[in-house]
């Protein structure tokens, strides 16, 4: 997002982002808070991974909630593989950030990203929510350290939202996220949080933030390895929330700010040349064209061949074929960067040098695939795998 | 395997490996031809891809057999996404090879590996079954053509077996196979035929064979991409085949035989440095076992950790924590190339460089992860992913 355009801070929230010291360089922030005004409702959507982060625990007990006062994040060390320590330290985070409100640490949610397997250095982190707490803010200033300090190898902050008006009345939608780096011992953790000052009941927040999700977060993928991290957070600071149908407009700002970020995570990985947006459609279901367009996205064939710009359509086709789903292999279709390769089950004549061409000076890379089972469909983001990409991640050393 | 101790040929069987153009280089054998002297007992286990070539389609309406006369192999083409035409040319290919074994087409099963999306020049294959024909044999020239004859990318054939002794008798084994290329159209695809002179009916060569893939073929990865033509066929001539229990020594001939050319294809993967045998052990089923060792070998953080002589302990017990099995993460162990890395769910002290250099002076290397979920376990074998590998893939053009 421009940094002319930040998006507005929704009303009942207050931000902040320091160095406490858990990065070494002083210029980077590495700890943020966000603390409510009042109680607000929350819903978390957390990594299916079986070994988590202590964080990830910790919200997970606490989520939906309509009791939520302050979300305390660290990056750096990620708290994750720690043990019963880690618990003990992601407890202590929550109730240090909760005094800070004034509130109890069952009303604070925690997030840490960065080195899995080390403890968490506890004085910093102290004095870093100590010192966050006093610079708290809702301007543009605080809503970027706040997305700064949330940052690992993310060579820019990501933000997302818009305002909007509901009955009359203005509503603010507001993103932040860091991103799948594709090097580092942080494994491409995903964080973000989204942030409403409309009413929403906490059930229907949980079900709201599983949708975003499930058509943005969850339809990226860089390298395909899922962190013990990955958390998305919704909080929602309206008064009274019902458990009311969510007015569209809202559904869907909440959504786009959603995919703004996923893309904005798939963009700014490490030695990629090609954006890739994969649409599938034609599916029986969802579920299964989420699969296909899955299982190409992660083809290492798949991406090398749009790295080497060759319109490799035998790769993508068959990265189709081995995902899972039941189809009519006779009904396959194909577009690349809108040349048809591949139709009914059998190649088309296309001139491979143009599409290659079309390969090369262009970043943003668009694969269709189309089926004859069903009306559905999924957009997915991801990136090619370059030579480059192997060896940053090669030559980091834990 | 040692030129020197290739396997002796099971009786009755013949075999020739010959060139007839659909490879370019005139000193590389593109085509196959085993004929049996009798009709023999054949199963088969093929690609589980939506999009399969027109061999496949063929030999799985034609297996498990007690009638098989002939099996005929093309290297080149893979006769894979060709429509129609493509049925119907391997509907011919079958038919000219049983002329020449006095069949009929229904008796012979076909393999074809290369390029998908061309047709076959059936002249060509025409020609080549007859000249291999002339010049089928049951020495170990015979045998060593007939492997090179189903070549693609790999660098030298793919043979195993062993001869032994069951009730008095002399049983040979024989398998012959090509390899999990990395680069190029033909998208790793991975054939195999293993031979027999005993008799086994059907039924039982089936689940034999199964059992036997499921050990060795299954247990490998090289880049994750299942193939349009993957096949692996069994022989068994011996006279009178009941469908009784196979003698021990002959199901573990068959099975060794199977993982050695499971393993020779992994190590001829082109633009890698490491072998990386993956022991995983403690889990509840073996279907989780191998869920979990799959999702580490073919994690692209893993692999390039091991690329990188980095013992990367944290992508390693990520990748097996988002394998889907369910297990408890605080149960987690793991060693690397001997070495404890992690124990009861915590990072354990370790000299890292001691690692590393253990890593940069062996190819091979030895991941044993532990669960402590029940007894059940699996061995499986990858290689890691280098610089090199995404340059040889993504400057292979189509």
């Amino acid at each position: 997002m421009d940094q002319q355009t930040l998006p507005a801070v929704p009303r009942g929230f207050r931000l902040a982002g320091v160095h406490c010291g858990v990065k070494r360089n002083p210029a980077k922030e590495d700890l943020t808070l966000i603390v409510t005004d009042a109680p607000v409702t929350a819903a978390g959507v957390y990594t299916q991974n079986r070994v988590f982060g202590a964080p990830v625990g910790w919200d997970r007990a606490r989520t939906p909630s309509t009791a939520i006062r302050a979300v305390v994040i660290n990056s750096g060390v990620a708290n994750a593989c720690t043990g019963e320590r880690g618990d003990r330290d992601a407890a202590e985070m929550a109730r240090l950030a909760g005094e800070t409100a004034g509130a109890d640490a069952q009303a604070v949610l925690v997030m840490s990203t960065g080195v899995i397997g080390e403890h968490l250095p506890m004085d910093k982190i102290a004095a870093g929510i100590a010192l966050a707490a006093e610079r708290l803010g809702d301007d543009a200033t605080a809503l970027r350290g706040a997305a700064r300090g949330m940052m690992t190898t993310d060579s820019i902050p990501k933000l997302a939202g818009k305002r909007l008006t509901i009955d009359g009345r203005e509503v603010r939608v507001c993103g932040l996220a860091k991103g799948a780096a594709m090097i580092g011992p942080n494994m491409a953790t995903m964080l973000s949080v989204l942030l409403t000052d409309a009413a929403i009941g906490p059930a229907t927040a949980q079900a709201l933030l599983r949708d975003c999700v499930d058509a943005s977060f969850n339809c990226i993928s860089v390298e395909g390895h899922m962190s013990t991290s990955d958390t998305v957070l919704l909080l929602a600071s309206g008064d009274s929330p019902a458990e009311t149908e969510v007015p569209s407009p809202l559904r869907e700002a909440l959504a786009e700010a959603a995919i703004d970020l996923a893309r904005q995570i798939v963009a700014d990985g490490e030695g990629t040349d090609h954006l890739i947006t994969i649409d599938v459609s034609g599916c029986a279901t969802r579920a299964d064209a989420h699969r296909i367009a899955k299982t190409v996205a992660e083809s290492a064939l798949v991406k090398t061949a749009i790295a080497g710009a060759d319109p490799n359509w035998g790769r993508i086709v068959s990265a189709a074929g081995y995902a899972g789903v039941d189809f009519d292999p006779r009904g396959i279709g194909l577009t690349l960067n809108a040349v048809p390769l591949y139709r009914d089950g059998e190649r088309v004549a296309f001139d491979a040098a143009v599409v290659s061409t079309s390969l090369k000076e262009n970043r943003d890379t668009h694969i269709e695939l189309t089926f004859t089972e069903g009306d559905a469909g999924v957009r997915f983001w991801t990136t090619d795998l370059t030579a480059e990409y192997v060896r940053l991640n090669a030559d980091y050393h834990t």
